[in-house]
């Protein structure tokens, strides 16, 4: 990855704003701009914050535990401890780099932190300003590096998937086989998983957001899988729905509606849709068939370095498709006392479509 | 749990604060005070926000995803769903309910949420009031029902760190060893780890927070195991250093120092004690041996709900110890190119002193 070009990008957008730094503590726009792969237990617990002067060099502002995994990933930045914390830290340091006011990430900082930070620089002549997207909007768009390391997530999810599919009749509960997924994953090179696994069987498929647990798989039960890695920093996700024997006909009509909605999805994405009318194109097919109700969330969401990223493909978005976005399209139908069916892909939106980063559409075509 | 109780405590609190309602977020909160296990994927996306009147019903608002999850785990609270999202439910939801200030956790929600939440109220007359740690500081003291789950947390979690020492051989690499590590915990009934398991071998062990990767497990290395696990709920934290083999003397001079480090920083735990005179007490132990610039942490932090809470055993903290108080005691030393040590217990506060709640302790009396 070329971090200096996207600190140079950064950096035009201070200056053009007029900010004399951005402080950068979301994970996901840290790893962007400069790779550092420290882990954050929490937002109340950074790893580092980055801060991209708008001119001269970067600062990684880290404690102890991380001192030595941040000077050896991001050799090039200038690494700084703060045994204090952050905030004292900043009021030295700011006035000794010259820089008047900071611009911070609203939509990942604390309150009590924005709070805090804006009286104490205050007193020291400095201002600290709250702003928006600076770092996603350039995350939005990936480049063909960063779609060939999607892909490679997105392969990777598919290999463990279809490796657990072969051996499914050795894992009785839900959690034992969300362990495997999890387990084969890591084997495999993965990071880790890129959201908890989501294993639900039977009843438990109408809960979009079921945890795995004791209940058993059956032959002749739905089962929903929803999984995603993260793969050299990048995400996958994708979701398949079966029955390990032989499906009943209900199920069957569900399925292929939900299929129906999902290609219907797909067919409307490229460069120039509005996210909303992807969600409608795929919505209008479940509602008329009278499942209205039962697709209660969007049609999907981009995926990078988060998991779930701009563009929401909600019906509450007016936002444009442009080329280079990944985004899920994954419709469902979820029935309570019954059970659901999801089915989820990844797709890079093109000029004049959009490109499948699944190649296993095995358990979509039933 | 009494959750009935916990909330009219608060209520109290509220009364008393002249607050018209708290909205919790925090998801240990949450948990605290209705029971709802709802999972949060990240502060910006969560399961559902409690809303605490300051007389009256309590409401979860959630998202369609957590609808049926949120009516069975907590049926005695009233569901609401928004399907516009959370600013646009309370704007009428307030008014109806003719609450007119309403609280927020400011340690837990993001600026750009409460200044669109600050705005968007004032228009309605409603007022919003940054507060923290109402619901905070009721978790800090945990009865005796908590302690006990928080006893079994401990209990099961040294009892996977037994399986899995009595295996140690089969793991050729620190990522295999701390995926068998998560698969034992949840098979044997965790919700899931209450943190990334560290698996440092080595060198690696120089790092406080290092992540499991391909080092091998070698027979003459040091090895840092940090491990935790979620149990109905309530967290455990536990550190063991070992050598596989037979450790040298610079290990077991090492070792020794650190256990004396911790028992001294038990030796100083009682109630009404000052958190960083408990810290002191261990940090001398290391400081007099010339490892002070070694140990560049916090002897510990409070553990319940969350795994990392208040009180942190801090050199900043001024807070006094309470009975009922649960602390990790967890002094360490970290040389770069060398490696480190560090060993974890949690203990309950008592009047006259500590107790224990690990009962394995063999690989710290080694």
């Amino acid at each position: 990855m070329d971090y200096r070009q996207r600190i140079a990008k950064l950096q035009e957008k201070l200056r053009r704003k007029k900010f004399g730094a951005l402080l950068v503590g979301k994970p996901e726009n840290r790893r962007y701009l400069c790779g550092y792969r420290g882990g954050d237990h929490g937002i109340d617990e950074t790893s580092g914050m980055l801060l991209v002067p708008a001119k001269g060099k970067v600062h990684l502002l880290t404690d102890f535990r991380f001192k030595l995994q941040a000077e050896q990933e991001v050799s090039w930045a200038e690494t700084v401890i703060y045994p204090k914390g952050i905030l004292k830290l900043l009021g030295h340091l700011l006035p000794d780099l010259a820089i008047s006011s900071l611009a911070f990430e609203c939509n990942y900082t604390l309150y009590s932190f924005a709070d805090k930070m804006m009286a104490g620089l205050a007193k020291k002549g400095i201002k600290a300003v709250p702003t928006d997207g600076l770092v996603e909007t350039m995350r939005e768009i990936k480049d063909e590096e960063e779609i060939g390391l999607i892909r490679s997530a997105v392969r990777l999810n598919e290999e463990v998937f279809a490796e657990i599919h072969s051996t499914l009749s050795d894992y009785p509960t839900e959690i034992e086989l969300a362990l495997a997924i999890e387990t084969c994953m890591c084997r495999k090179g993965a990071e880790r998983p890129s959201f908890e696994t989501i294993v639900a069987s039977g009843k438990n498929g109408a809960l979009p957001h079921a945890v795995p647990g004791s209940s058993p798989i059956k032959e002749d039960g739905s089962l929903t899988i929803d999984m995603g890695l993260i793969l050299n920093g990048y995400c996958s996700d994708m979701t398949r729905n079966l029955v390990p024997g032989k499906p009943d006909k209900q199920y069957m009509e569900l399925h292929r509606l939900v299929r129906r909605a999902h290609l219907a999805g797909v067919a409307a994405i490229r460069a120039g849709v509005k996210c909303s009318d992807a969600d409608k194109a795929a919505r209008d097919i479940i509602a008329d068939a009278g499942y209205g109700d039962n697709f209660g969330h969007s049609l999907g969401h981009g995926v990078g370095l988060a998991v779930h990223e701009e563009p929401k493909l909600s019906s509450r978005s007016n936002k444009k498709l442009k080329t280079g976005m990944i985004v899920t399209v994954e419709p469902g139908i979820y029935i309570p006392g019954w059970g659901g069916i999801r089915l989820e892909n990844m797709y890079v939106v093109r000029e004049d479509g959009c490109e499948n980063l699944n190649t296993d559409n095995t358990w979509l075509d039933i």
